[in-house]
């Protein structure tokens, strides 16, 4: 690299790496859920609509590995798994929070612009 | 739908298709760079690397249709297509420049982490 400072822009920056993996639909959902409580896979995946139990326990690997969710397992029989939120991935869950945030307050105005767009290609 | 607030949590909430959207990568490097200044498409294909001249077409009219960004079309010879941001877009940019701020500041944490994950699992 030419540089020390990490710059989003180019291709080997690690930066990249990160926003790849926040850039994730269903890590951001599950990122929002946990900062409110920690939650068994189980509820997890009730409160999720459209998530395989493949997809969960994959997204809850990745962001595991990421340092953004403890994962516990607690011996009762049968073994039960609690996944938290970790201080690291709480400083990331109130960054999402402003983009879902966003989301939901200008919906409309999206949805409208693309009336626009789709009226202008076949008008 | 059950209910008239948005929950990004339901599948069928038109606020998933928004996190889609501003959870792609490519959109939220070309928010950055348009939030700047106006940009044309040559100058934006340069400046993100990894980004194919298709992709960056593709991402482009994605960002327009959602009424994110505004192509203006210059009568030159050959004509000069500029990409700018609306204000839609850059209320959008303000928040995706807090989740690109927490990539720089937080990557040498979520490496560290990555690597002590991959160890215990080989350990």
């Amino acid at each position: 690299m030419m540089t020390m400072t990490p710059d989003t822009y180019a291709v080997n920056c690690p930066t990249r790496v990160v926003l790849d993996r926040i850039a994730d639909k269903w890590a951001v959902l599950l990122l929002g859920l946990l900062a409110e409580a920690p939650m068994r896979f189980n509820a997890l995946r009730r409160r999720v609509q459209g998530l395989s139990q493949k997809m969960l326990s994959q997204t809850l690997k990745g962001l595991e590995r990421d340092g953004l969710v403890r994962r516990t397992a607690f011996p009762t029989v049968p073994v039960t798994v609690e996944y938290a939120i970790t201080p690291l991935g709480a400083t990331l869950a109130e960054r999402l929070d402003l983009l879902r945030d966003w989301a939901e307050r200008h919906i409309a105005e999206v949805q409208a612009a693309q009336t626009r767009y789709d009226q202008a290609l076949s008008g």
